[in-house]
């Protein structure tokens, strides 16, 4: 039996999002009924709101750094109960049996993973809404268990912010042997830096706007170069084991590459599409140096993140907002105006 | 005592190599003094002769693929003797304190190698001069032991062709369980398709000409794939976990990257420049994608490449030609008319 719940959805492209009554699915065996707590807001909400990558289906429900607690789960459900707190991030569903999904690398499934919002069911093709709402339904598979004692509404955005600087920390074995960069501050870079921390690395900051370094500091970074000061940027020259990139436009990455160790990589988190200007090899010829790239992370890799921000005490920097307020937190988004994460409190929905 | 000695030398950008005499310094006390038995071709050496890099000193003595024998050693050499067989790349000297030379990468010293020619020896500061001669002196550090049983003329290649494609793939840990795909049949893609296979690899050749698919199955490619087809291209998605791209002119990348597999690297090792057209980010983010360049391989590692292709009975296919045709050897290789290397019988320089 369905059940008809109240979201906030974008109507279309133009619209601000208002409050929109949708039907979650009947529970299958290995489904898991959450009631939402909170919901972060991410770049991708607004995007998919506003139709920017052109596939967007209206109404449109976002979000997908969703803290829940579990209020009913199907019959073949063995790892979640009433009441535990659980999250849900990008994703909901894979195929399951390609290579990525067999290796715990969801986010690669060859046939694509099915995104929280704005995707179609793999089992009846209906649209997924995402966490802009009171419950959501998901297969346990793709359910996070939230370790004890975290704040939950500043974990929410560990499931999109945090496992995209996370995934790449790990894969390229950082730890406290690394010297790691991270450009830009804001809700990626914000992890980044305090991850990467975490992992005992030394981590740099770096930023076109002076200002930040307060800022930068307490949240981890030991130094801070402004990208724009040659001088700065000369003094780490050779420096970085790797560097996350988390601007989300296209810019100019050959003034970093320099800053590379010998087989440093510099991995794009938050820009997709040509590189330009043209990236130069022969920093990369010389220096046996990487240019790479890194989407979210697997479930597995989720989990690890969570419980080690767990036992670490490590959250985002969060304002949380009520959920009427979603159509200026955009606005204030598109100006960079949040430290670092609007989180809403989905017990406001009802107001 | 310095010995004078004869070499052949570009005189000029546009002369003819043509016979030269010079000098060869007095042997310190970890010198090895080396009668060159042959000596192979390289695109760097018609690069420098041409002064295509800006750099060149003239008269210039080119070639960095020396095999030799040891005719005498300083008081300090405890690894050769005379009548040893050795060899000889593209460096003679490096910094020897700096964290890549400590990590046997002296090809990336913070302090730039010496090169085999055109270089400034590090004590003395006279040009070095390469092995288009009779003799050469070189630090034992920078001296290659050569294995019994392999063909000293065929060898030859291995310290430049040979090493510059043997690093990736130690680098980025090919074995019997990798796929590794080269892009580009010349001195660089040949040995590219030999020592990936005999590292277990299933191989395969991307190549923009039919025709060269005998000779590629030969070599040890499994699969020959035309880059120009999109079919074929369509064949081989999210096939390779490293390619080797030997392309020594400026190209497209985009059409490869989907051939990678997911975590896969494009390795550049023959281009050094724009990356012009734009290189797209999202094939990259999408599928945790590296684009990586790889420059020559440092001393250890390139006396485990001899070391290996002297167990597996590795050689360069070469065409073996005498000193004075090498200006007609040039014009040749201009055209890739070579299969797959010229190497010259130094025997022939007195002729
Ligand atoms: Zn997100
Ligand atoms: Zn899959
Ligand atoms: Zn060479
Ligand atoms: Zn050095």
């Amino acid at each position: 039996m369905t059940t008809t719940i109240l979201g906030y959805a974008a109507p279309s492209a133009t619209a601000s999002l208002a409050p929109f009554h949708f039907n979650r699915r009947a529970t299958r065996t290995d489904d898991v009924v959450i009631e939402i707590l909170y919901c972060g807001v991410c770049h991708s909400d607004l995007h998919t709101a506003r139709n920017d990558w052109h596939d967007t289906v209206y109404p449109a429900v976002p979000g997908h750094e969703i803290i829940g607690k579990v209020l009913s789960v199907g019959s073949k459900v063995s790892r979640f109960k009433a009441g535990d707190h659980v999250g849900v991030g990008c994703m909901v569903d894979s195929c399951q049996h390609c290579q990525p999904c067999q290796q715990g690398h969801e986010q690669y499934c060859e046939e694509f993973p099915t995104l929280t919002y704005n995707a179609r069911d793999r089992q009846d093709q209906t649209l997924t809404y995402g966490g802009y709402s009171e419950q959501i339904v998901v297969s346990e598979k793709f359910v996070l268990n939230m370790p004890e004692g975290l704040d939950l509404a500043g974990a929410a955005p560990l499931l999109c912010a945090g496992i995209t600087t996370w995934s790449p920390l790990r894969h390229w074995k950082v730890g406290s042997h690394s010297k790691v960069a991270v450009i830009g501050l804001g809700g990626l870079g914000h992890m980044g830096l305090k991850l990467a921390k975490a992992l005992g690395a030394e981590v740099t900051l770096f930023t076109r706007s002076p200002g930040k370094e307060d800022d930068a500091r307490r949240l981890g970074a030991d130094h801070v170069v402004l990208s724009g000061d040659e001088q700065q940027m000369l003094s780490v020259r050779g420096q970085f084991d790797l560097i996350i990139d988390t601007v989300p436009y296209v810019h100019d990455l050959n003034p970093y590459l320099p800053t590379l160790n010998i087989s440093g990589t510099l991995v794009l988190v938050g820009y997709l599409g040509p590189l330009d200007p043209f990236l130069n090899s022969a920093p990369l010829v010389l220096g046996r140096k990487s240019v790479a790239g890194s989407l979210i992370g697997g479930i597995a890799e989720t989990q690890e993140l969570l419980d080690f921000c767990g036992k670490h005490g490590i959250t985002s920097d969060i304002e949380t907002i009520d959920m009427q307020n979603i159509n200026d937190a955009y606005e204030r988004m598109l100006k960079s105006d949040v430290k670092y994460r609007f989180v809403i409190d989905m017990s406001t929905l009802k107001k």
